[in-house]
């Protein structure tokens, strides 16, 4: 007999069927008038959120202004919420902006504009959805930036670009009916690395515990952040993305020569977050994630000494993918109030 | 002079530094006795939101039971939330569970408990942590479970076991000092095709619309749900996953012979949610997330026909990665009051 | 000053430039005659090896028959050889046939013909491409086939599938002018687990050595698979893969109550070729790859008896994902004249 | 009944079975002291190829002189080539050298020598197991490096790195018994753009092309290069990494002010190989591979013209992931002998 692999381990004999046939019956009909989850289900049931859009639509930006070029490449996606929800219950389109005309419209849109920022633009798509379609009582737009640097031989190149992925940008724009629009921005993949001025010392020792205290360890972590705007008008998203990211390098490594002295992963990302704050006034709040992605030492006093003796500048670790430590925080501005 | 690419193509020129050096000085010595983020910040910040813990800690059970043997295996993340903000605003570890320790204690309590479901795996955990450690005011488990399937080769393996993707289970649990266990439950990357019985017509029709009516198209999604349980002790896991998995399966697919015709993703996933709900009483909510993973059309009108023709039973599409349409809808039950 | 990262950590400074910027000069014109490598170098180099294609032409096949309708989806590269180097030396496109022209013809080629097999389909491929320009010295075509499986519900669906890549399938078939196809099947992430019967004893011990004989381990790999057919004619494409699969489970398993005893990953990988050769006379030679995919015995002595005691038939790994023992072996048919 | 997914579509039923459970008795016991394939096999088979060893063995590399430290991390894979084939038919290990070994030797020889360039640690490799086991007839030594730049704050950081990932570096060295090492190197993933500069014009029109002559194109590609090093000694193997790595962007990017323009991917891909070859003598040959990552214009004339007009200066287009062009081709010195 041939090898078959049909059942997941715990899946249950055949006859504790679950009993998928005789329901069709039943459902096949819709009933044709109920216009909501709670109308077609009697009363049971009801739809607490919904929404649908297009997502990864993928878009370069060339603005070309005279030899002179620039580019931004996204990754668009948008997403509508309809009052109506019969869509849903009895299949009825006739308020539905089909996807595809959504992914139409951000080239449309991208073309008539341009983009100035990801988070900018992502506004006037969000805009546009509530504006010209009345049905639309919430639209959302994220996008995701390619990290794309000018090329550089000495001077900048006109026309020419290099992918460098040190960290990737993104937002997401949402807007409901009679609402401000709001913006979250993030700061995605940057990873960084130091090899003294970190240490783990003083936690809880018991029974579960089989790490000594370390006063000296590699330190490396792949930050992500998010944080949102109080003021769309005023915020400059290009620059407070890059200050964002130059706060986490700079609290990460501190002074070139010596560097800045890290007790726990929790305080380093409490610093980085704090800076932020401190020198972007737009920004509301800053949330942070930093995993501890754990070297170990190599423990070479089980091999003998001749075949590890050498120069003792030679310091070898064992990086490891899983598990690692996962840290994180939000910290906000304090409401006036409760000042 | 050699090539670099030092800068992101928004950078702004280094003499709009964001003056990255001058705040070492002040930053360096943390206020000593600031152990919350208010008063490390003058009142003006606050930790809105924290936690740590260990992140995909790798995991295999296996139960022997004489010549037969059962295995699931898994990637579990703690996370612990503590009363305290002193780790965070002056690197004060002493209340600090190390990730390591939750390590260790996920290993400790599966040996000891063996896992039977992750759900209950993930109780255990929680219920752990808030026991063990005072400091504790939160604490979280999320479990992947890899899709083991026993062998078959005519019967059963008795120790031998394939991978079978169709889709990923997973869970988080979670649980308040003082308060009762949550489970959300979730099912992921399960992907389908039907070749008929899928239409989308009636849509909106504008000047951003450049699709037409589809009476019948291919219909492909990867479905990615998540339900939450209102009674923890009367539901059985593994019975309601499988229930879930077998919904979608049967609403998108309908009868063997005939199909199931589906006026729009929206209505097929509402379906589902709907069946789910009359079948397992103790689910409150269910949310599905169904991307339309499309297929196209291949236009073979503008080659002649001498290299077309052929075999009218022979239809040619082609799958398209990137954009998708994206739709969700979260049914609940409703409150016993607003019936 | 801002954060910059500018240099890889083994960049020379830049005054060791390697000089870009003065062989323009030389390189803009390039002479119009030569049209080989070696002319255009001065008899100094040579084009020892070119070729271009179009990659993953992604394809869906629909074979309706009534009500019952059948797929295969692919993705498929092809590559054309040219006999001339002007593309390349001098960027004369008149003998290039455009890999967009090359996609056209893989969707053109599939409608007319409909794809019994890749290893079929492939062949058709070539045999156009050859046939049709004569400028092609050789052709190649690579297919990966999507996992889908026929959904069943008691019996099985007419129109819907699943996705369930539990393996996937590959080809590359090419043709020399003037000479016969030549056909490359494979197999692709098996992967596979059994709970005992692997050992691994009475290996090399010496100063490098740190583990210990294991007469009981876990057993875990991902197989890949490649073997090529001697006869293309005879060949049952199809029947061949699933014969693969299947010895390879079989020789990985042994029977479901007892098992099969392995010595190590050597031993087993060679057992499932050798019945791959004893079962499929039209392959020339296999070649498989296994991974042992290490899953470790946690030491739970390190902690107190009182936290791990429990059922002793419960058993905890912890799987690594790096490294990897990696083995492989090719195992062909002797030729005859060496029996 | 529930839904089950258990075979593939093109899978034989059961009655058709490939047999497996027969060759079980045969195949338990192996002929003792068959030590070869051939003998193994009543001489029909034999091995043509094998090998065995460690993948993905991580590794950081410290150099700690004084307050400077600098880094390299790797993931180091090994490869022994034994002259018994005794492992593979009776499951005898006692040439073997376990993987474990492997692994530890891979730590044990960074310790002692430390890591000057990957091709330098990986002859380091290959000859100690060469000279350390006599069974041993091959070795190689795979190394992926991953890209650490120092952190620049105005200067360089004594302790602190960035992952910019906007190269891989990886090379694979080798030693048979008795011959000299040989060293292969590479350069992955390097991607870059430009917006102007490129076209594809006058390639073969026939009834399978649809695409138009373009005089003016969006030029995207990921650079794949390997190159050989005919004397290993002379060699600066950091400095022709980054020679490569140059040339490549200098040929693709031409002039900051005017670039160079580009008939074809392969006459670019070409030009960069041929400077390669001139400016870095000790390389013997160099392998590129160029994909041709399309930007589609979007075709805004289907929309009114109110819903496009906007600034002439923004052009919008649509990045394809699949299908792609790839590219390439092999330049090496010609032989003296043939000059």
């Amino acid at each position: 007999m041939p090898w078959t692999s049909t059942n997941r381990i715990y899946a249950k004999p055949s006859n504790s069927s679950t009993g998928m046939s005789e329901p069709h019956a039943r459902s096949n009909p819709p009933a044709k008038a109920a216009t909501t989850a709670a109308e077609d289900s009697g009363g049971r049931f009801e739809l607490s959120d919904h929404g649908y859009g297009k997502s990864s639509v993928k878009l370069l930006h060339v603005h070309r202004d005279g030899d002179r070029h620039a580019i931004r490449e996204f990754e668009v996606s948008t997403e509508l919420k309809l009052a109506s929800e019969s869509a849903y219950t009895v299949g009825d389109n006739k308020e539905v902006v089909a996807t595809d005309s959504q992914k139409n419209t951000v080239y449309v849109l991208a073309k008539k504009h341009g983009i100035k920022t990801p988070e900018e633009f992502g506004a006037v798509v969000v805009n546009h959805f509530l504006y010209t379609y009345r049905q639309v009582v919430e639209a959302k737009c994220h996008v995701i930036e390619y990290p794309w640097e000018r090329l550089q031989a000495g001077v900048p190149h006109n026309h020419a670009f290099i992918f460098s992925p040190t960290a990737t940008r993104w937002c997401e724009v949402s807007q409901a009916r009679h609402e401000a629009v709001t913006v979250k921005s993030g700061l995605s993949g940057l990873r960084v690395l130091k090899t003294t001025q970190s240490a783990f010392v003083d936690f809880v020792q018991d029974e579960y515990t089989t790490l000594s205290d370390a006063a000296e360890r590699i330190f490396s972590t792949v930050v992500e952040a998010e944080w949102t705007y109080d003021n769309m008008k005023s915020a400059d998203f290009d620059d407070a993305w890059l200050t964002v990211k130059d706060a986490i390098l700079d609290k990460f490594a501190g002074p070139p020569d010596t560097g800045v002295y890290s007790p726990s992963v929790q305080h380093t990302l409490y610093q980085a977050e704090k800076i932020v704050l401190e020198k972007v006034p737009e920004i509301t709040w800053i949330r942070m994630t930093m995993p501890n992605k754990h070297y170990l030492n190599i423990d070479v006093s089980k091999f003998p000494a001749n075949v590890t003796k050498g120069d003792p500048r030679h310091y070898i670790y064992q990086p490891i993918d899983k598990p690692a430590g996962l840290i994180y925080a939000q910290l906000r501005r304090r409401p006036k109030s409760r000042l």
